[in-house]
């Protein structure tokens, strides 16, 4: 018989959202009546933006006539013209459209990514952190041969993230030669790396032979003008850094699925050959493009009034990450000492429960509050005790989540 | 510096479809006036159905609303009724929903089932066959620590399939264990395999312990109804094939992405474990699911308006084959000892050049008839000396260029 991949065998038993998935489900067929809310995953809500919508409809209408229809791509790169517009409307031209490489979603990237830099490759992830990193290396190969522990894997090295660091690690626990994923604005912590942070970041990177895999799927949050939205904005980055990026949260194309990610030119493995060109053939062999409606929509959401629309549905995400801030910093939160961590550049609040385990939490708000929020041990060993509140979803559902929550008690 | 995976080194240059295009470029820059038609990469030129393009604008037009906005879905193995569909509608309910993983295409299952393999694997290719078979197998590790040599790569069993043996291969070369890649309608002989080869393929894998990647991608094609459109038409292929299906050539869904995969949960890896599990778990950690309006353009294809539709899509292309297999049946070709191959079941017209090279007869057709082919080297070293004809094309171009090659010498 066909062996199984020991790669998979030690994956942690489930992926996180489905396990939260089958939790509230549960409950649900326990408590029919129980009106749940999430606050869990980070899943979009609000519709997609008029002119968005017009223009996916206008491409769908051209692929059903002779002129305007599409086969398959040239490039499985990206439609010539999305990609120049990623260029300018983003990274201000800085960044060529040869070096940008538009994909199904930042997910899929990673998955690919990882498979690239394949199984000998040293690991370094933000404890906590978005779980595909780690399975993605488990998968690849990178994650040791032992089995999953509550410390992580052997061959990772999981760098701290706590209120005591301000949520940026301490990168002198990583290895030489290490791929570092690093995500900013931070899912799950909301934290935003400084200019500063990313500085030291970038001169380890170079000094150290690492790359450095900067998810900034969640950028489109960043209001505060002095802090970075793209690790290119910082000297040196194009010579060590891959950035990936979504228009999952900013655009609502969470099930369009649209992104790209940026491999510099620059960038080269230690027999000199370009990152690049690895990432060029990957890409036409294992994968064939995103769907054209979903690049026509992208292309639409960077012009002049995409761009306008975007900002309105993510101000609407951050005014509801303020109310759910205000809710956890009511008395009965205050009482348990819990610490509530936002900064108002990302969709999520993070939260400390001192002393409490995360699952816990998690089924004590589910069956008290039947909200669904995400347990931080998810995310790693240092998010034990920590929950993750999602700020996606409708405004009244957002309204009523917090009004529950302000009954909360443990 | 960070190590390249090797992976990687030893793959093939360039994927095949860049290497034409970059000579047809190359080409048309040295002769700007030639009016260059393309008869190589099967990539589907005629517009999507009326039916499609309503559905799909119904479904953009929803995703604007409050009501009928979707975000992520709650598998990415796809919406529930499409999975349902399928199961009806091309499976006549004998494979389950959940057996279904709905993708972005054939290509992306192929590079995601072929990691989750792994680099332990034996795999056994049909040559020729379509090049990602080959190239996904090298990179996930499986192909052999030699690079490639005009043999192919040391670690994988080619199984020559050639006009001596009807184009389907002799089972007896395969190891034990073996992943074995069978396409029918193949690409790009264009045989189809009959009820008594996969009768012997499907006794073969149970006796061997091996599993059978079918890739049905073409199945759509067959009008004889004395053909299997799917493997699990064969008893006992539930227990070892795995099927994937796209609706690329069909629905003309090449650039708008959408398939699928069977993973029957009677499936086991070697430990016991479900291969349908490891499946579930890669595709919801390292894929996030098909777009959804590909997804509702897919579930339109398949309801009565939408099969009916599909059907005479394929039967334009079909018409084409039928054109061009007349004009490699003219005397010029006659002459050369040229032999073709088509039954009528496929898009692909396969034609052998006695004693020439596949590149040199590629070169001099684009040069004599401006006419794009793919030689058959590309697919494997028992491609050489012949070429592939695609039918994909607008009936008058199609013409254009049969006029043209009945002018052809060597």
């Amino acid at each position: 018989m066909i062996k199984r991949n020991k790669n998979y065998t030690n994956l942690a038993k489930g992926y996180l959202f489905p396990e939260i998935a089958k939790r509230r489900k549960a409950f649900q067929a326990q408590h029919p009546e129980a009106k749940i809310i999430s606050l869990g995953i980070g899943n979009t809500t609000e519709p997609l933006a008029p002119h968005i919508v017009e223009e996916m409809k206008n491409f769908v209408e051209a692929l059903g006539t002779k002129e305007g229809y599409e086969g398959y791509q040239d490039d499985s790169a990206g439609m010539p013209k999305l990609r120049e517009r990623i260029s300018k409307a983003i990274y201000n031209g800085e960044i060529k459209p040869s070096e940008i490489f538009v994909s199904d979603g930042a997910k899929c990237d990673l998955g690919r990514l990882q498979a690239m830099f394949g199984a000998d490759v040293n690991v370094a992830v933000q404890d906590p952190s978005y779980p595909v990193y780690v399975d993605g290396t488990v998968m690849a190969g990178a994650g040791g041969k032992e089995p999953v522990t509550e410390n992580g894997f052997k061959d990772i090295t999981y760098m701290p993230c706590l209120p005591e660091n301000g949520f940026f690690p301490d990168l002198s626990v990583v290895k030489k030669d290490s791929l570092i994923y690093i995500c900013s604005p931070n899912n799950p912590t909301g934290a935003v790396a400084t200019k500063e942070n990313l500085f030291e970041l970038v001169n380890f990177a170079k000094a150290n032979g690492c790359v450095v895999l900067f998810d900034a799927a969640y950028s489109a949050f960043i209001r505060d003008e002095n802090l970075p939205k793209s690790i290119y904005e910082i000297e040196g980055a194009k010579d060590c850094a891959i950035e990936m990026q979504s228009f999952s949260k900013p655009a609502g194309f969470t099930g369009v699925r649209l992104g790209w990610c940026v491999v510099p030119e620059n960038l080269k493995f230690d027999d000199g050959s370009k990152i690049a060109d690895a990432w060029a053939r990957i890409t036409n062999t294992a994968f064939n493009g995103a769907s054209n409606i979903a690049q026509a929509g992208g292309f639409a959401a960077l012009d002049e009034t995409g761009l306008k629309e975007m900002q309105e549905t993510i101000s609407y995400y951050l005014e509801n990450a303020a109310l759910i801030r205000s809710a956890l910093e009511s008395e009965n939160f205050k009482v348990m000492g819990v610490e509530v961590y936002s900064g108002g550049n990302a969709p999520y609040v993070w939260a400390k429960f001192p002393g409490k385990k995360s699952w816990d939490v998690f089924d004590q708000i589910l069956s008290q509050c039947n909200v669904v929020v995400t347990p931080g041990a998810g995310f790693g060993p240092s998010g034990e005790s920590f929950i993750r509140f999602s700020s996606f979803g409708h405004r009244e559902n957002i309204q009523e989540a917090c009004e529950r929550l302000k009954l909360f008690k443990m």
